[in-house]
C-alpha cells in the first residue's frame, strides 16, 4: 500500500469518540486518558520527544524512522522501490538481484528521496484565520496561500536546503499549525532484498493476509558526506511483538476522508472513483502489456505497475465502502446530529448553518469543472516525465520573479528544495516508455475532453496522438539534467529562447492550466475550506477536542495491540512464520521466493519458527508505509507495511472489529539480514544500537 | 455501436404512451393509428411483411436487407469487420485495403456469418405458460427450457440446417412468440470499403455527430452455391433521406432495460456496470499496447479493440444514464404508480403484489454469486478461442447424448448449426494473441475470485497464469478445424480420450462452471423470469397492449423522421457532406481518409455536395446496427450504423429532444461505390434493383 489519492484529502474529526484502536493522534495530543485505561500504559513528554524525532517522513509519500546512532533509516521496499529501479539499468537489475551496501562506501544516493525529521510544532491558527476573515472566493483563496507562505518563509529563513516548514491545516482548518522538519536530501541505499522476497504474492496478496513478505528497505542519511548521528533512534527488539502486546505506530497517514459532507462522499461514489478506477485500469492493461514484451521493458515499468496496481486496490476498497449502505447511513446519522446541533440554536446556525450547503454548491462546480482541471492541470492527460520537467521549468521562471506570497504555492522558496530535487533528479528517462505513456495519456485527453475541443486542438493540431508523442520524446533534450539545470538557471529569458518541443508545448498551454487551475481554486476549494472550517468549529463546539483529526500527511502516533480478527467466521491468526512462505510458494510468479531464500532453507541456516508478518489494530492509511511499529519502551517491534483488505474502508470509517494494520516483524528483519543476505554488518549496527 | 451486454436485457414495456419517435413495434403489432396521426402514413398488411421478409438479422449481433433481386446484403462495415479480418493475412489485410469482388466469383464467404429472414411469427403464450404453471426454481427453470426447446424442435423439424426457429419471451413473459427464420450460412463478402473510411473519426467520433463514415459492407447470400434470389428486397434510393422525411428502420435491436424494477436498476447501477467497464478499460490498454508492437498486432488485434472501445462508450452512457437523478426519479415514480395500482385491489395484490420483493430477493443473489457465474460459466476467466471450442466439443459430446428437452438450451438442436458454424469456422487463430489474451484474464480470475480460491487453484495449480497460457496454446491441435470436427463427429468417447491441454482443462472444470449456471438460473433467471412475468401481466391490467415490448434482438419497426438536435443551446444540422469529410481530416489515424478517396476528390469525380450522413429521432439502439432506413415507399435511403451520445441513454429511456439514430445516406453509397472504388458492377445491381 501506499499513499494514494492526496487531492481528496480534505481533513475532519470524528463526531463519536474514537474506539480501541481507532485515531490518527498528532505528537502534541495524545490520548492519555485512552492509554491508561486501555493499555496501562502513560507516556511520559521525553518519551513522546523521542518517538517524534526517530520517527521519520519520506517526502514522497511513505514514512520511516532511525533505527541506529550512524543515521541508518528503515522504511519499506516498496517505499525505496522507485529509487533502486532508478539506480538500476539492463546490466544491474536490483529489483531482481536485491541490494546490499557491504561496507558504507557501496552505499549509493537515491536521486529523489528526502527525509523530515519533525523538529517543532507551532500554533498559527490565529495569524491564519485573521489573515482570511471575513474573505470568500478568490480573495479567501489568495489570502490564504499568502499567509501559509509568508508563515513558512519566516520558519524556513535562509536554511530552507535543510530546514523545511509547513503549514499544515488539521481539523479541516479548526486548528492551522506549523510543522518545521530537518530536511535531509542526501539518503543513500543501504540493502534492499529481490522483489521477489519484499513483495511475495506480488498484487494478488496486496492487502491480504497471511502475508510473508520481507517489505525493508534500509536507507542512511547522510550530512556533509558524511552518515548523520541522531540524537534520537528506535533500537531493535529481537523478541519482537508479541500477542497482545501494546503496538504503537508512529508515521504520516497520508489522508482519511472520514468527515467528509454527504454531498462529497456522493461526488466520491458516483464521480470521482469511478473515474479514477477506469482510468487505473486501462493504465494497468497498458502497462501489463508493456512489461510483458521484454526483460527491459519489465524492470522499466515493474515501479509504475505496482503503484497502479496498489491505487486501484486501494479506490476500489474505497468505492465498495461507499457502496456499503450500512456507511452511507453512519455518514448520513453524524451529519443529521451535527447539523440539529448546529439549527438549535440561532447563534449557531447563523454561524455554520449554511456551510453544508455551500459545499455542496462547490460540489456541484467541481462535477462540471474536476474533470477538465485534473486533465489539464492535473497532469493525467500529459502523463511523461519529461513534459512535468517542462512546466516546472516555464512555471518556475515566471513565479521565481513574483514576490513570494504570491506565487503559486509549489514555487515558494520553502518548497523550492523538494521541486528542485525532482527537477534534477539524475534518474534514467526511457524514451519508449515515455512515448507510450505520453502517447496513450494524449489519446485520452482528446477522449475525455472531446476532439473539437479547443485545449485538445491546441495540443494536437493535426497531430495523431502517438505521432505528437514521438515528435516529442525524440526531439527534447530534457531528459539531460544538465540542460534542465542550464533551463533552470537561465530563468525567464532562457525559457522563453527555448525550443525544446516539450517547453514550446508548456508555454503553449500554460495560461490554459493556469486559468482551470485559478477556477478550481476560487470556485471549489475556497470554498470547501472556507466551509469545512465552519464545520469543523461546530464540530468543536459540540464534541470538544478530545478527537483527532483527519489525516494530513504528517506524523500521527496510532495505539493498538497485535490481534487476529474473524473472517467470515473464521479466525484469522495474528502470526506468520518464516517457513509459512515456503509453504505458500508456488515456484511461479508472483509467488516464487528468490534463490537465496531456498539456498539459506536448504543449508539448514534458516529459523523458519521465526515470527514474520503479522497484524495489529492500529489505526493506518497509506502513507504510514515504512512506519516503524514500537513498543511502550520505543525500540522497533515491527515495520508497517500494508493494511487488511478491510482497512481499505478505514478512508471512511474504522471498523475495530475487521481493520488491520500488516507490519514485517523485527526479529524476521534480523534474521534475513544474518542468514539470507550475509549482511552481518548491518545487522550488527541494529543489535548493538539495541544494546546502548 | 453494436449489440452488448446481452445477458443483461430483460424485456418489459412502457408504462407511459409512446412518445413521437419513441418505440421499437414487433411486426405484427404496429402503432397504426399513431402512424396515421404523427406521418399521415398507413402501411398496409401487405407492406409490412414484404419490408419484414426483406429486412435480416446477423445472427452474431447485427441487422441487414436484402437490396436486390440477386442476394445482394447491405449492413455495416463494422457488422462484417471480423470477417473481413478473417480472410485477410499478414499479406492481404482487407482491413487497411478494402474489398471488393469485381466479379460474383470472386466474393468469398465469411466464416462465421448466419443470416435470418423472418418468415413467420406464432403465438405460444398459452402453451408456454400452460407448461410452468404453478412452478417455481428449479422446476420453473426445467419447464421454461424444456417447452420452449420441444417448441423449436417441433417448428424446425428435420431442416434446421435452413430453418431457425426461437420462442421468444415479449412484454417480459407477458407474451411468447414463435419466431420462424429462414437461415442462410453461405454468406459471402462482396464489398468492405478501406477501415479509414467506413470507420473514419474511430473511437473518438464513435456516438459522435457530425459524421462522416462510409459504414458499410455489401455481402451476397448463396445457397446451393448460387446466388439467392429473394422476392423480397429493398431498392435503392438515389435521392435518399431528406429533411423532415419519414424515416422507417427495421432491424434487431439488441435489447433495452426501460422496465425493470428499481432493485435491478441499482444492480446494475452499482454493481454490473461498474465491473463492466472496469474490465473492459484494462482490455482496452491490454489490447492498444498489443496492437501498437506491429502492423500485424494491429490487423490482428482491431477488431477486438473496436469492440471493447465500443462497448465501453456504450456501458459509460448507460452509467451515466442512471447516475442522472432525474432518470431514477422517473423510474421510481413509475414502479410506484404500478404498485399503487396494484395494491388498490386485493385480487390484483393476491396475483402481482409480491413480484417486487421476489426480484429484489433474487436481485440479492446475483449480487453475492452474479461475478462468480460471469467469471467461471460466463467466460470471464477464459478468454481464448481454443477454450471456448473445448467447452463446446466436452459440453457438446455430453449434451446431444440427451434428449433434446433436456439439454442445455445452447445444445438443443434447433441451435446446433449455429454453434456448428462457430466451432467448424476456418478464421485463423494467432497464437500469440490468444496467449496474451488468455494469461491476462486468468490472472484477472486469480484476482477477482482469490488466490486461495479452490476453483482458481484447480485451474492455475502452481502455474503462473501466462506459463500457463503458454502451455495450453502451445500443447494444443484445437487451431485446426480438422481436429475439432473429428473430435466433434468422435463424441463422448474421443473427447474422453483426447489429451489435448485445453479438453482436458474443460472436462476438469465442467462440472463447476455447470454448478454455478445452475443456481444462478434456479435462483436468480427463473426468480427473476416469473416475477418479471407478474408485472408484465399487472401492467397490461393498466396500460393495455398498445405499447411495445423492450428489446430481444428481434425485428422491430422503429418510426420516425429526418431531423436535428439542439446541443447546449446550438442548433445541429441532421446531414453532412461529402465535402464535410475532407474538411475533417487531419490526415492523422483516426481522421485520415484513404488513399481512395484523395485520388477521387484530386480527380474531380466526386460530388462534393452529395449527403453523406444523417440523423433521424427513430428509436434504435445496439443491434441496429445496419439496419435499412426506408422510405414508405420501402425503398432504403439509409443504412443506420450509429446512434448519438443522448442515444446510449435510450437503454432506459427514449428521450424525443436528443436521441438520434446515425445513418450513411443511400446516395452516398452510390457515389463512394461508382466514384471512389470502381464497383459499377454492384453500384448498377443497386440502382438496377431500383427501377422494377
Amino acid at each position: 500500500m501506499k499513499r494514494v489519492c492526496a487531492t481528496l484529502v480534505l481533513a475532519a474529526l470524528s463526531s463519536t469518540a474514537a474506539v480501541a484502536g481507532e485515531g490518527m493522534w498528532t505528537p502534541d495530543n495524545l490520548p492519555l486518558a485512552q492509554l491508561r485505561a486501555e493499555y496501562g500504559f502513560t507516556p511520559t513528554p521525553q518519551w513522546a520527544a523521542h518517538v517524534r524525532k526517530a520517527a521519520l517522513r519520506l517526502a514522497g509519500g511513505c514514512s520511516g524512522s532511525f533505527v541506529s546512532p550512524d543515521g541508518l533509516v528503515l522504511t519499506n521496499h516498496h517505499c525505496v522501490n522507485s529509487c533502486v529501479q532508478q539506480l538500476s539499468s539492463a546490466d544491474k537489475d536490483y529489483i531482481k538481484s536485491g541490494f546490499l551496501a557491504r561496507e558504507r562506501k557501496d552505499e549509493i544516493k537515491c536521486p529523489e528521496i528526502e527525509l523530515n525529521r519533525l523538529d517543532e510544532i507551532t500554533d498559527v491558527t490565529a495569524r491564519v484565520q485573521q489573515a482570511t476573515h471575513g474573505k470568500s472566493g478568490e480573495d479567501y483563496s489568495k489570502a490564504e496561500k499568502a499567509v501559509k507562505s509568508a508563515i513558512e518563509k519566516e520558519c524556513a529563513g535562509k536554511d530552507s536546503a535543510t530546514t523545511r516548514c509547513d503549514v499544515v491545516s488539521l481539523y479541516h482548518g479548526g486548528v492551522y499549525k506549523l510543522y518545521r522538519y530537518h530536511r535531509i536530501q542526501d539518503v543513500r541505499l543501504a540493502f534492499a532484498p529481490e522483489l521477489e522476497a519484499a513483495f511475495f504474492g506480488g498484487d494478488p496478496d496486496n492487502f491480504n493476509f497471511p502475508r510473508f513478505d520481507l517489505d525493508m528497505g534500509l536507507l542512511r542519511a547522510y550530512e556533509q558526506g558524511k552518515p548523520m548521528r541522531p540524537k534520537d533512534y528506535f533500537p531493535f527488539s529481537r523478541a519482537g511483538a508479541d500477542a497482545g502486546e501494546m503496538t504503537v505506530i508512529v508515521g504520516n497517514p497520508g489522508g482519511t476522508d472520514r468527515q467528509l459532507t454527504l454531498a462529497q462522499l456522493e461526488l466520491a461514489r458516483d464521480v470521482d472513483l469511478v473515474d479514477s478506477l477506469l482510468l487505473l485500469s486501462e493504465r494497468r492493461g497498458l502497462l501489463t502489456q508493456f512489461r510483458s514484451e521484454s526483460a527491459e521493458h519489465w524492470r522499466i515499468a515493474q515501479s509504475d505497475l505496482f503503484g497502479v496496481e496498489n491505487s486501484y486496490k486501494v479506490l476500489r476498497g474505497h468505492l465498495a465502502a461507499l457502496q456499503e449502505p450500512a456507511v452511507f447511513e453512519l455518514k448520513r446519522a453524524q451529519e443529521r446530529e451535527l447539523r440539529e446541533f448546529v439549527a438549535a440554536d440561532p447563534v449557531r446556525q447563523g454561524k455554520y448553518g449554511a456551510a453544508w450547503d455551500e459545499i455542496a454548491r462547490a460540489v456541484a462546480v467541481e462535477k462540471a469543472i474536476g474533470e477538465r482541471h485534473d486533465w489539464i492541470e492535473g497532469g493525467r492527460g500529459l502523463w511523461s516525465r519529461q513534459f512535468s520537467y517542462a512546466r516546472m521549468l516555464v512555471r518556475g521562471a515566471a513565479e521565481r520573479a513574483k514576490p513570494d506570497t504570491e506565487r503559486l504555492r509549489e514555487y515558494t522558496d520553502s518548497k523550492l528544495p523538494a521541486l528542485t530535487q525532482r527537477l534534477f533528479s539524475t534518474a534514467p528517462i526511457y524514451p519508449d516508455y515515455e512515448k507510450v505513456k505520453l502517447g496513450w495519456s494524449l489519446t485520452k485527453l482528446r477522449e475525455i475532453l472531446g476532439t473539437g475541443d479547443p485545449f485538445v486542438r491546441k495540443v494536437l493540431g493535426n497531430d495523431a496522438p502517438e505521432d505528437l508523442a514521438k515528435r516529442l520524446v525524440d526531439g527534447s533534450k530534457l531528459a539531460d539534467v544538465a540542460v534542465r539545470k542550464a533551463l533552470w538557471e537561465g530563468g525567464a529569458d532562457a525559457v522563453a529562447r527555448s525550443d525544446d518541443p516539450f517547453i514550446v508545448l508548456a508555454r503553449l498551454i500554460d495560461a490554459d492550466a493556469r486559468a482551470i487551475r485559478t477556477r478550481y481554486e476560487n470556485e471549489v476549494e475556497s470554498v470547501v475550506d472556507k466551509n469545512s472550517e465552519l464545520i469543523a468549529a461546530a464540530r468543536f463546539d459540540k464534541y470538544g477536542t478530545s478527537v483527532y483529526p483527519d489525516a494530513t500527511f504528517t506524523q500521527r502516533f496510532s495505539f493498538g495491540k497485535v490481534e487476529g480478527w474473524i473472517e467470515k467466521g473464521e479466525p484469522v491468526a495474528p502470526f506468520t512464520t518464516i517457513g509459512g512462505a515456503f509453504g505458500h510458494a508456488t515456484g511461479a510468479y508472483p509467488f516464487a521466493l528468490p534463490q537465496s531464500w531456498l539456498d539459506a532453507k536448504a543449508a539448514g541456516k534458516l529459523n523458519l519458527d521465526q515470527r514474520y508478518n503479522f497484524v495489529s489494530t492500529n489505526d493506518i492509511i497509506g502513507g504510514n508505509s515504512g512506519s516503524p511499529v514500537i513498543n511502550a519502551k520505543a525500540e522497533v517491534v515491527g515495520l508497517v507495511f500494508d493494511g487488511n483488505i478491510h482497512s481499505l474502508g478505514g478512508n471512511y470509517w474504522y471498523d475495530g472489529r475487521l481493520n488491520r494494520a500488516v507490519s514485517v516483524h523485527s526479529g524476521a528483519m534480523l534474521e534475513a539480514l544474518r542468514n539470507i543476505y550475509g549482511a552481518s554488518a548491518l545487522a550488527q549496527e541494529l543489535e548493538s544500537a539495541r544494546k546502548r
